[in-house]
């Protein structure tokens, strides 16, 4: 084979660079099972009549079809999800008989999209979902549930840059609309596919959109002026009322119904927000695919506006539903790949050793190796990861070993004229008599630890 | 959407099962990391050339195309990858640059391979694989290394019935062969691939066919007494020596090399033996896949023989090659799934409740929410996995959500009166006062434990 070369949208991480990500998704599971969210995996297949029912990606999908396939198979059929919610819709109608309501997952898993590759995005990337699914109803108290859980995880990730989460509600933004007289669905559809455009286009471009759709210019400067609004607070209440009218309330319950969720909601994470952690009402989000039917999310990284969103969802009232009874949900996504691949590729982010090994057990000879592999399995049985070097070199190189994997402990076992054990430190220098049975090193160096460039 | 069906193939475990494989998972990755393998993935997908060149699974690959491809794209030369050690062999080639070796790496992924289900064959599964990989040289004490971190997991793994690890070597197979007289490739290659006949057929007609390739009877014979060796203890040695005579190893230094690579792995991992736990030289294994060149492994699980080998591997020299340079490994990979579901699906293995949280803390009304909010918060700070019951039912009715879901212990907020708070443990009906700030559960009810059938 000659040396193979790397496949567009189909990132690879090192040793030290999976390690930040592999921390990654170790505190995001730890937290969502703090809050009660419990794991679940879906198959990478689904048939193409799911992957198609919902959503705008279907020119993304990528099919499957086994290489000595029969004409009958009919194989043609199964493509790889391209998100986690639509099989995990799938899962509840499959599985309901057997799940307890309200049913909390949490689910972690590679998706694919055949979309080309560009900034943040993939074509094989990793999710990391909850959702909060309820049998026939699901209150509204499960929106403020999940964006505490989200925001939580994303918190306990320090070596994150700040973010800002934006929330909006689309009962606000339909009932707006109907307190205007955009009340014909595929109009209102419209309207909000264009709205959503506001962070690629000028505002007059969407105007003059919103103009070409069928809005007449007066009423397409109010939609404008909605979406304008952002506030930190519950202060956005006013400023609909300000653009709307004071009655807009009265006119339109469903206005109300979502003016209403979204102060709840903000009101209800206020806690949580800090110098790193934003939450603003943002009325301009709306989200592309057209199953959400409440409180919508989009979260920007300071310092990585151009990947878009990375954390996103809301509530969906009808994804799942069998005829009979209908699962309500509210979710909301965190793009792992799309946060980690940028952080480690473009800040160099990563683990400051390259090998679990805190402890690089040493060699006097190979006839030696049985009691290097004693005092190795020692020091494992009490938790220190370690690896004994691989060929009995002179010690200078052994150090040079552990060095160059930024191993930060080496260990020289007893000679067999009856010497001491000794572990050096090899980032100070410091060396010491160690007991193989007792001795552990500070519990910080346990673990690798995630750096930034520049303590490297 | 009408209730979905389930794929053939594609298994799906309901949450409490999948925490069984969450488990797992967990002690494997645990295990390889205090031995030093640390985590790489590498993605699903690879070109249609490097999935084809090694192995005979060549007709079991998926085949990817975008649904709206261009003829120009040619996505139709890659697939998705059949196991984790050819994506791996290339991983080491396209990064080695970047690597330090010996390379030490764990990869716990899935796969797929479009073969017919069968009992413990899935079309979608996850394996966990180790592998040693080294720059031009890798000594044998590395195939000692891996098995013993491999037999060190599944010793862990301690709802998993016991095993036999199966051993045997290329190099003794290849060196007995040479010693009958068996040299030329394509005879060698076919009479280990009859051999490998012999766990399905009768070995009068495995006999048959080796006579068929082209052996004479009394050769036949005495393939069939070699391979008919198995050895808990290097006593194997002697007994090849009876059935090629005592002179074999000078007449073929190959077959010596094996005998004393077999010898020092059975002496080797010796200390790991128990009444779960029994590893035998099986002069019968030899692995269909023709890269292997040493040491070759095979794993069977008592009660669970119709599954095959669970665990398997070995010794392949030359898989990894740019032309220049060449990277000997040696590797054992663990099929989680074929384990896994198994176990859940037919002996009922699970957890004990259904959900991580350990606690549910009730609710007085939905008014009260905050503070029973508050107590959540108060105990997730500590680590304790806890949720807030769905709606303010009845306390009656809130005990049994939580019986239902397996949760045991339910927390009773102080109520607005400045009441006491308390906890009960609704095994046992014990209830007592608790402070949200000190109050912890025994550590065995942090986490859902696994448990037999038996137990439920």
């Amino acid at each position: 084979m000659s040396k193979p070369t790397p496949l567009s949208g189909f990132p690879e991480l090192l040793p030290e660079q999976r390690a930040v990500e592999q921390q990654v998704l170790d505190t995001l599971r730890e937290v969502f099972e703090l809050h009660g969210f419990g794991g679940i995996e879906t198959r990478a297949v689904e048939p193409l009549d799911v992957l198609l029912r919902k959503g705008d990606t279907a020119k993304e999908v990528y099919l499957l079809r086994r290489l000595h396939e029969t004409a009958e198979e009919g194989h043609a059929g199964f493509g790889l999800h391209f998100d986690l919610t639509v099989p995990f819709a799938r899962y509840v109608l499959e599985h309901a008989g057997h799940l307890d309501f309200p049913f909390r997952r949490h689910q972690i898993q590679k998706v694919w999209r055949g979309e080309r590759p560009q900034d943040g995005r993939f074509r094989e990337f990793t999710q990391a979902d909850i959702d909060v699914v309820g049998r026939d109803v699901l209150p509204a108290h499960h929106d403020v549930e999940v964006t505490r859980v989200m925001v939580d995880a994303l918190r306990r990730l320090d070596f994150l840059p700040g973010f800002t989460l934006q929330v909006n509600n689309r009962k606000l933004v339909v009932g707006a609309y109907a307190a205007l007289g955009i009340t014909e669905p595929a109009l209102v559809d419209e309207v909000m596919r264009q709205v959503d455009k506001l962070d690629k286009l000028p505002a007059d471009a969407v105007r003059d959109a919103l103009v070409g759709a069928g809005l007449d210019g007066p009423t397409a400067d109010t939609v404008l002026a909605l979406a304008a609004i952002a506030t930190p607070d519950t202060s956005f209440t006013a400023e609909v009322a300000r653009v709307l009218g004071d009655d807009a309330r009265e006119r339109s319950p469903l206005l109300a119904e979502g003016l209403d969720e979204l102060a709840a909601l903000l009101a209800g994470v206020a806690d949580l927000v800090d110098d790193r952690t934003r939450v603003v009402a943002d009325l301009s989000i709306a989200r592309g695919l057209d199953y959400y039917t409440g409180t919508v999310f989009e979260t920007r990284l300071d310092g990585f506006e151009s990947l878009g969103s990375i954390c996103s969802g809301g509530r969906y009232d009808a994804l799942a539903t069998d005829g009979r009874t209908t699962y309500p949900g509210v979710g909301i996504s965190f793009g792992v790949s799309r946060v980690v691949v940028p952080l480690v590729t473009r800040t160099g982010l990563r683990t400051d050793r390259s090998v679990p090994s805190a402890v690089l057990v040493a060699l006097t000879d190979e006839a030696s190796r049985p009691a290097s592999d004693a005092v190795a399995a020692a020091l494992r049985a009490r938790g220190v990861p370690c690896e004994v070097v691989a060929s009995a070199q002179r010690f200078g190189k052994q150090i040079r070993y552990a060095e160059r994997r930024g191993i930060p402990y080496v260990w020289f076992p007893a000679d067999a004229e009856g010497g001491t054990h000794q572990v050096k430190d090899i980032r100070s220098g410091d060396q010491q008599d160690a007991d193989p049975a007792t001795w552990t090193p500070p519990t910080e160096d346990l673990r690798p630890r995630v750096q930034a460039k520049e303590q490297q």
